[in-house]
């Protein structure tokens, strides 16, 4: 995609910190960090999310990020990351598919976001509801 | 693993408000709500986490969370999703592994972590350090 920041970077067309590279994904630091050594992972060819990609693409990129997690743990010597992909809106910045790896540490107050603990009536409705879509 | 809430759910011995099922893994809704259909893609057999899934089963359950992502969204009618693992200390809380689908909606007030810029000379050094690792 012309205008697209992240196949800019896939192409070397814009300067990035990549320290990994395979056939279907590059790795490299999100110049904005959430903890030290926040990384993203990212597909070579150009898909807008999690939504359109190519399944047998997504295989080959889900043990990308396995392969780039357990070696980023041991770079920065933690025990705890936390791997997360936005897709769509809200949430979604680039529209080109990427997982954030975030390391955790202890005492860094990097919360889930606050949750309402539901009675199992509730849920029942609501997953009734959902049970026609699959 | 005798002691797994998540394997209890898998085995129907603890109720769930399961709404998918296939032969690696069963989508149901999370009890503590962060938004309006939070769910988990868990796997059926017991893994600590995504550091330890075995990569053939991680690259089936991948495709379960595709598939449910996508049905997810049409039950709902939204267009955001955030899908996540958090993996080890901190960070996780049921050592059994699972992805949080977590729908998104404009003006839901879910914001990413906050971050930092950091400067091209910053990452330079650290990418230098984790490459050691790759």
């Amino acid at each position: 995609m012309p205008d697209c920041v992240f196949c800019k970077i896939v192409k070397k067309e814009l300067p990035s910190s990549t320290f990994y590279e395979d056939e279907y994904s590059i790795a490299f630091l999100d110049i904005k960090q959430v903890s030290e050594g926040h990384s993203l992972v990212i597909s070579k060819k150009h898909y807008e999310n999690f939504f359109d990609v190519d399944p047998v693409v997504l295989q080959h990129i889900i043990l990308s990020v396995q392969k780039v997690v357990q070696r980023l743990t041991k770079a920065l010597g933690i025990a705890g990351m936390n791997i997360s992909t936005n897709n769509g809106r809200p949430g979604q910045e680039v529209f080109h598919l990427h997982f954030h790896l975030i390391p955790r540490r202890a005492g860094d107050n990097l919360m889930m976001w606050p949750a309402t603990s539901m009675s199992p009536e509730v849920l029942k409705i609501m997953a009734e509801r959902i049970r026609k879509f699959f």
